[in-house]
């Protein structure tokens, strides 16, 4: 590695006359700055960014922690953010922390030491008042996805419930009333307040939510396929699932396909955050859109604002989901209650 | 942000004797050590990464560069290396090229200067000399997905023409002559070869690859399904496809559907990569197997022994494709040519 003293040797001149240069310090002949940078270029030196993060205490990097930079629904957050970063020539640093406190702990502790002077950070498994601590000490971190008491203004959050209510509306209007839930097994809030909807849209109508209508596997597609296979077995005579997340509809879809039974004529789907995948299934999913990519644009500059000293402690940042309608739902039949073989009964 | 001159005048030590202690010294009283510890405790200070980074010249961090986080095949990727890096306990720090010359240089420009000692990286746009001269200076850094002359044992590679050539002949065995190529917008120059597999797949065949018998699109679902549009609008009674990836293929079979054309018994399709949703398409997608997971495993491990100066230079790392059969390829039926109406002619 090239580093200042080779470029000053090389150059003939100080190690401080060769910083000057770089810093574009007034204090430096013409002739000393072609002289340096030419050699800069000859010997193909890059000053160092731990050195320039060090001397000014903040870095031109904004940090990311998000659950797995695989999963469709993070992908898309990364790139917003991504997107924000390059329009401001700023770099993005990303960890995953698998929705797990000690990696969510470290993926956050990383980022600061590496002096990102702005976090956008998804993290389910830590305590708020961890979190509280570690926003305290960074004024740049916000958060995607989850409100801190006392940080609400460094919070974009999305109203779950909600947008499980309005999941289960569409289709209480098309005449279900047995409806599963396929959740996550991650014990995140985000599973719990979506079945909290669903528990409550069951109970407007008069209907007592079944833990046995409920199955739970990993929040993707072979998760969503497992967890509909458990819910076929009970033979239970749903006529319609909500999903936790798109990628579980869609692994819900293959499994019902497997068994012979049509969607949405013997059985309606519908699914959470209308990650592009839901336009390409067969059925189309029906679904409700999380706005990830607004948000997270949102969070990035919050995060930068914060990390200026610039925010707005009074504003709060809760968006609303809306409805996706496509063609993974309808009305239901009279003769529409499945059982596992796929044969139709009252 | 809490200093170490913070700790320090808490502590009542100097700042060298704070520093002594973090770095682990023998040169310290038991009794400072445990005040020092416990201020840093109390006052939730981080040792600052640039500043270690300096003082080593190396950093605990991996860098990785991709085209695109959000797409499904660069997303297995990152998580691959991650899964290495977790295990070491170093840190991967992610930046998207999107396949253009500026960004790529820029993306490892700025992890070189982060002093990653360890960089993986997919470059399509830029040069063989330009990433020569890169290698040259960071031992560290491998190329997944690119062979640059005369750092082959730093370059993790895939045989392309080998795995188009599986796909057409696949489709070759089923009777298939006219066979259309769905390809990806992106100059990179796996798309030449695996429309060069395409082309000499069916030249061995007696038949003249015709330029009318290409679509293109972005490598992802709307422009597979774009690209099959265009195919179908063109009346060409191809009878099969093979697309330049996955997700352009799960496109090309939404358009086949909207237009009522049953696949696989009207038309065949072939993808390539297996990435998690061809097993979701309906049909389950017959595809090309990329062993990207393996293969950036191995260029962490190589990443990271080239930076500690003990890599084989005689090694070469050439994976090999295999074909993965579902259900989207059937037998050519004599009366299966297909037009854009979807009926069937000779």
């Amino acid at each position: 590695m090239i580093t200042i003293r080779d470029v000053a040797r090389e150059a003939g001149v100080s190690v401080a006359t060769v910083s000057r240069v770089l810093n574009n310090s007034a204090a430096v002949t013409e002739e000393t700055r072609e002289t340096v940078l030419k050699t800069v270029a000859r010997l193909g030196y890059r000053p160092n960014a731990n050195a320039q993060a060090l001397a000014t205490q903040v870095s031109d990097t904004i940090g990311v922690v998000v659950m797995d930079v695989s999963d469709p629904f993070f992908g898309a957050l990364v790139k917003a953010v991504d997107t924000v970063a390059q329009r401001l020539q700023k770099h993005v640093l990303i960890n995953n922390s698998y929705h797990q406190a000690d990696k969510e702990r470290h993926a956050i502790e990383v980022l600061i030491r590496q002096r990102c002077n702005a976090l956008i950070v998804h993290a389910k498994a830590l305590s708020d008042q961890e979190l509280a601590g570690l926003m305290q000490q960074v004024p740049g971190m916000v958060l995607v996805n989850r409100i801190v008491p006392g940080f609400a203004h460094r919070c974009v959050c999305l109203d779950n419930v909600s947008g499980a209510l309005m999941a289960m509306r569409m289709l209480q209007q098309h005449g279900h009333q047995r409806i599963g839930y396929l959740g996550s097994v991650h014990p995140i809030e985000d599973n719990d307040q979506r079945r909290e909807g669903w528990a409550q849209a069951l109970s407007e109508q008069g209907i007592t939510p079944v833990e046995s209508w409920c199955a739970s596997g990993e929040p993707d597609l072979q998760g969503g396929e497992a967890a509909m296979v458990e819910l076929l077995g009970r033979n239970l005579h749903l006529t319609a699932v909500f999903a936790y997340n798109d990628s579980m509809a869609a692994g819900a879809l293959a499994a019902l396909k497997d068994n012979g039974i049509a969607v949405p004529q013997q059985l309606s789907v519908v699914g959470f955050d209308d990650i592009p995948i839901s336009r390409y299934t067969d059925p189309q999913l029906s679904t409700v859109r999380y706005p990830i990519v607004s948000m997270a644009k949102l969070a990035t500059e919050l995060a930068l604002k914060g990390a200026a000293g610039e925010l707005d402690s009074s504003a709060r940042h809760c968006f609303m989901p809306t409805l996706v309608r496509r063609h993974s739902v309808a009305i239901r039949q009279n003769v529409a209650a499945v059982t596992n073989s796929g044969e139709s009964q009252m």
